[in-house]
């Protein structure tokens, strides 16, 4: 068991050990996996999985792998999940999926998973082998509800949650939990960590959500269309919808066939309802009242600046830019 | 620990089992698992688990655990492969990605693959796990090569096998070593019947390939005709290739674009060119050498009741009719 002095020490170790992960990949998959990896992700898992570990008072190796795996494991799924939204674009680049095709996708996807599961068998964290598989499960299940919604006009903002929490919370949830158990944390304090976690990612997700309306006009305009086309509108839209119905047909008939609506006047239509019917707003109170029930989550920590870190952690998620 | 009397009692709680799993999958999974299930694979991998395992003696609970994952994650691989090879048929019927989709069959492959996992996780076997994510690694390795040929006329020889020790042997290999594992055989043992099982898995897919020239005369000539077109094709149409290049880029031209070889046409000429060139022959030799090694391989278990009846496997690999 080694200490680290500070949270960046070991993210920078995490980012070597993700980049020896991937160099690792033979041919194709590893620039696949590069092109993932260096597209700029947030890192925001092993952030919470790195802050999670501080709670039991020591950081150990077995920190580094979590973080690595989680990492990993994210973009793993963000391969599969674009072989199965037939998306275009990731992180505001054309997707693996358009550049290599599904076929290198599926098995990119396939490597990483059993790469992130190797250092998860090899660590040695009780328990956390499993509750990833748990949470690839709940992955697997929220996917399956978001296609049985293609093809209707929008989703409600019930089965909204239901894939939110399955597609982006679960792994928080692990992330937080599993770290927690990294550092030495007892049960209850694990269980804690877990609603941190799972808290921090419904917010996360639904600033994910705003952040895509100030987009470049472009990109902003092709994600929504086809969003809105496959029923799986990010929340604003979805709420916004609920507040006035006909506009989703106008804007499909408008721009989603002839394109008789430019994609500018799209997009600017778009915020405008967004704002107008308050569904912006909403979203913002929503993601806040997620952060709340996080930071309530922390209480059997008592006061202390792990805590403090934690709940800062927390408040990033609904205050970036990207 | 329980012994069993013989090894179709087992077979038979692997098959309920296994329908368990499926049944228990969301949705539109669960009718792509059961799709797949009930074309009626021959079960073979759970066959050499469960053979292997009373090497050591014992047939566990465990044994049933082991041999129900190596199914399941055939059945994952079965799915992914078939949105990577863009196939239009498996077993005889139109695959799943044709009836459900792309997006559906690569959930329905991490859906098993994880319960797959899920199984070993919570079974005894030290190790097999592990051995199992060593096994996906090398399947996914043997993907890309495949990959990599696609657009070329054929793969040669060494990259034939390359592919078949990935995608078939390695499964097989895992099979019998777990299987001895569960077993409670000892470490030499095991090793034995790794290779064993790797030996057997190669044969398997040589007679499979040979299989495929005998298939119904429609069936066979869509799946050649693609499979010449990707360079996936198997060892007798490589090997004739080899003897007679020409050939090849005749079929090419006279059945894959305009049309002007019919289908049965097609076949009929192939089936000849097989023969002709001693292909098919060599073929079949070549698979009974594997069967050869794995039985030689089986030396350290000396001889008796064990040995007898994974040679009778082994030799069942070359010698059935589907």
């Amino acid at each position: 068991m080694r200490r680290w002095d500070d949270e960046q020490e070991v993210l920078d170790l995490v980012e070597r050990r993700i980049r020896d992960v991937v160099i690792g990949a033979p041919g194709p998959v590893r620039d696949i996996a590069l092109h993932l990896v260096d597209a700029g992700g947030k890192r925001v898992r092993p952030k919470v999985v790195v802050h999670a570990s501080r709670v039991g008072g020591t950081t150990s190796g077995a920190v580094v792998d979590l973080a690595t795996a989680a990492e990993l494991m994210h973009n793993a799924s963000l391969l599969h999940d674009d072989v199965i939204d037939e998306a275009p674009l990731r992180r505001g680049r054309p997707s693996a999926r358009k550049i290599w095709g599904n076929a290198h996708s599926v098995l990119a996807g396939d490597h990483l998973m059993t790469c992130a599961l190797q250092i998860l068998e090899s660590s040695e964290v009780p328990g956390v082998l499993k509750t990833m598989l748990v949470t690839m499960r709940r992955l697997v299940a929220a996917e399956v509800v978001q296609l049985a919604h293609r093809g209707r006009l929008l989703p409600d903002r019930e089965h909204y949650y239901q894939v939110v929490k399955g597609k982006t919370a679960a792994l928080f949830c692990w992330c937080a939990e599993a770290g927690a158990r990294a550092g030495g944390a007892d049960d209850a304090i694990c269980q804690a960590l877990a609603e941190y976690g799972e808290e921090s990612g419904m917010a996360f997700q639904l600033f994910d959500d705003l952040l895509d309306l100030s987009g470049s006009t472009d990109e902003m305009g092709k994600s929504l269309l086809s969003d809105i086309a496959q029923g799986v509108a990010t929340l604003p839209v979805v709420l916004a919808a609920q507040a006035q119905p006909h506009l989703v047909e106008e804007i499909l008939a408008g721009g989603g066939g002839t394109g008789a609506l430019d994609l500018e006047s799209l997009v600017v239509s778009v915020r405008h309802w967004v704002e107008a019917t308050g569904a912006g707003e909403e979203t913002r109170r929503l993601a806040r009242e997620h952060i709340t029930r996080a930071v309530a989550a922390l209480r059997p920590l008592g006061d202390g600046p792990h805590r403090d870190r934690l709940e800062q952690l927390a408040r990033t998620m609904i205050d970036r830019r990207s």
